[in-house]
């Protein structure tokens, strides 16, 4: 959930300053316009980048008129919230109708300090989650705009940050404190705790707007405009005004972008030379026929889902993985376009069928991920649908890891000229011409569609139980080798 | 939860013989008009009634076309099932659009039973209901119909079902069997855990139907009865077919009712003497004053919320309570029309911010519970806000026992004779003229809509951790010592 947060997007001053004119007045704008509505927006600000948030809770107060705004801090319980029930204190500091809350505080982290204290048990921690999740849900239920921010700095980051801090002692090192220390001193220990409550508190009503706070004017923009859009579309659907201003430049449904995108992380420049491709191929696929033999024998299943780039090679990976088995140990199972009884059904359960009888493996070429992305993208499936989609997917995959499964899941990442050079080197092979179709040219034409799809793919489902594995495909026998490996070591792992 | 599956509700056989040609000719032009429809129906089938469960699936298959039916009994899990995913086996059976799918089994009594057996953790017993809860709704966010219907069969007489069948022993004694009378040896040690199963498991999109199973013709219509008009109103919504010709004689939303009520239980000839009364006012009113006094001093915090008719006596039971306490240590907060803004707020927020400080007691005349009675009724809160707040409020109270509040509520209730001769009576007093109303006057001719909203509350809130309390009120003394008795023993309770 964090891959698009580490990624070091980045806003040049100029191109800042030049937006904040216009981004501001819409910003007032739109507070207005919210003033005579009949919800109320609740703005939940919340992260591991406590400096960040507390930044973000400033500019909103500089940006917007304070007038309208409910802001309410939570710090630590005093003894009496300790003993009112749960969420009693966020209850009573709700905003009406018409009115901006922002709730900052520190809920989070202290569910997650308490449970690296080992106060908490795990089923507190998920019934904690489970609650709070179920109370935005009420809110939003009720037409509340629930906007969620984790601000999240990476490791090295703050690591960078505190060390500055540590050089100028004495001078302006007020901002990073002991708190800032102590949260890179167990950032390893929390990060996945951090992703666990953010996996549990995900849903379609009220997703989670994951912003990297390395750069301070990316994540003001992203907030902002985040707010903005968002409101914008809240007010248009309830029709008390008209939609404002507000500057839309991408596809409709997306998290808002400033440029960067979670797969400009994927290094694409990672090559294998052929010696060492076919050593490491031999060698991978001797342990993976050894440890799926001892899974086969222990009843643990595996479930590797593969999705990727049209011509990123799919294929040629899955008959790395297949050659390496007995036939009766796995099920090759393609998703095309669901048959008439499958589309009789939730989309979820053309994937519960095939799940594999215990001990076995499955691989799915492409899977449950197309609601997300091509359903989406396509417009075959509904907002609202995708949306909810996120969270009966995490929630779909904790099924099966909850039973020792092996949950494996890669995208397969290559570059619009690689595809174009493999697409016309296939118009020259005759045996694979008849893999590019009309269909496979309009999808390049929705190349950045697909890419805020993968972007919003990954922030919401790539769990602390499950998470996505971008491999660089540029070139194949990288790709191939990068997840035999990975299969062999999820297999180690719970092989014990 | 069980309260009105516990009043004898009978159908007279001539009735019954009446009423089924055209149901069942309804039930199989409904399964025409479903096969073309673009959604499936999943019922299911549960309950403490075994006998019951079994009749109603014979039931159903001879009356609905069985080549439209799919029906899947789930027992015990086999080795394999146990492995998989939990739901696997529900996924794989589930029905698909146009088809009406049956699930009958024994996954709620299994949960039960090994909870009994001390197999299973209070986490690990919320936490499968939690998923069941999510995976019915998941189904019915993509359009599903999910009727659930429980079975339950009152303790004596499925006691009296077990001795009969002892009786005669050897002929015709094969219905009620083993299973059944470990039913009746496990019945109250069972019973909280039903509840606890059927208060997670309920929710507004996927609510339960408790159904009596003591009386076959009743237990045969009420089921069929639903399943026609939830049916029918689902076609109609997705204007696939005009809404079919079922029987609807009853106010819009209400449970299908076979005329009886749970008000029906309630003794109304319950009498106390004027002597009795003042003595036990005054050695309860004694007792109360000093639990709360203990209690204040142990930070144990009371929540008491008074429903009833308009004229049932709220108000003296109410100061029958204050008279006894001091002036500090309760809030009395009467419920009338929201505030400007308490209506900018979701409904539940008004209460919120009411809750007392630790160790105090504050008194609710009306209370939450306006939302499913008089909002509902007069139509000032939508069906779908209604039927989403019985499990909102289960929340809102499962917070406060959770932090070991008591919280007691209460319905007053009188019948309609009572209620004129109260009113006629005010009418001559003076002072108490001004509490007549005109709005009063209509009420009455609500009473029918407020029955039914009564019994779907009762239904769905009468929880194990939050029973209703459904006191006769047609004499006033009786309803002021069972009002003060019932909160003295709470206290007791909770001060161990």
């Amino acid at each position: 959930m964090f891959e698009a947060a580490e990624i070091g997007a980045k806003i040049a001053k100029p191109d800042y300053e030049a937006a904040l004119p216009e981004l501001r007045a819409n910003l007032i704008n739109a507070q207005f316009d919210l003033a005579k509505a009949d919800f109320p927006v609740l703005l939940l600000l919340a992260g591991d980048d406590r400096v960040g948030c507390n930044e973000i809770l400033n500019i909103l107060h500089e940006w917007l008129d304070a007038r309208f705004l409910r802001t309410s801090v939570f710090g630590s319980m005093n003894e009496e919230e300790e003993q009112q029930p749960r969420f009693w204190r966020l209850w009573r500091a709700l905003p009406g109708r018409g009115e901006l809350g922002i709730f900052a505080g520190s809920w989070a982290t202290e569910l997650i300090a308490g449970k690296l204290r080992e106060q908490t048990t795990d089923a507190q921690f998920d019934q904690y989650c489970a609650h709070l999740c179920g109370l935005e849900k009420l809110l939003a239920a009720d037409g509340a705009l629930v906007l969620k921010f984790w601000i999240h700095l990476p490791k090295q980051e703050l690591d960078r940050r505190v060390k500055k801090a540590d050089k100028r002692k004495g001078r302006r090192s007020w901002q990073i404190g002991k708190a800032d220390r102590r949260i890179l001193e167990h950032y390893d220990a929390a990060l996945p705790w951090m992703r666990r409550f953010l996996r549990l508190t995900d849903s379609g009503e009220t997703p989670w707007t994951i912003v990297e706070g390395s750069d301070d004017r990316h994540r003001n923009l992203l907030v902002a405009r985040t707010l903005l859009e968002q409101l914008g579309k809240q007010l248009a659907a309830r029709a008390v005004a008209p939609a404002p201003a507000a500057p839309v430049r991408r596809p409709k449904g997306a998290q808002h972008k400033t440029e960067a995108s979670v797969l400009d992380g994927v290094d694409l420049e990672s090559r294998l030379d052929d010696e060492e491709y076919q050593a490491r191929l031999a060698e991978l696929q001797g342990r993976l026929h050894r440890r799926v033999d001892r899974a086969r024998k222990q009843g643990i299943t595996s479930v590797l889902a593969f999705e990727g780039w049209d011509a990123a090679g799919k294929g040629g990976v899955i008959r790395r993985i297949t050659g390496a088995l007995d036939a009766g140990e796995y099920h090759l199972v393609p998703i095309a376009a669901p048959t008439d009884e499958e589309r009789a059904h939730h989309y979820l359960w053309r994937f519960w069928r095939r799940l594999p009888r215990p001990g076995e493996v499955v691989i799915f070429d492409r899977s449950w991920y197309g609601r997300v992305l091509v359903e989406r993208v396509e417009g075959f499936a509904p907002e609202a649908d995708w949306r909810r989609a996120y969270e009966e997917i995490n929630d779909f995959e904790s099924h099966l890891v909850e039973r020792g499964f092996v949950l494996q899941k890669f995208w397969l990442h290559i570059d619009r000229e690689e595809q174009l050079r493999r697409f016309a080197e296939r118009e020259k092979t005759p045996y694979k011409k008849y893999k590019i179709t009309d269909e496979d040219r309009r999808n390049r034409e929705r190349w950045d569609d697909y890419v805020s799809a993968l972007d919003d793919m990954v922030a919401h489902t790539s769990t602390d139980i499950a998470p996505w594995q971008l491999v660089p495909a540029n070139d194949k026998r990288f790709a191939r080798i990068a997840v035999l490996d990975a299969i062999c070591e999820a297999l180690a792992r719970q092989l014990g």
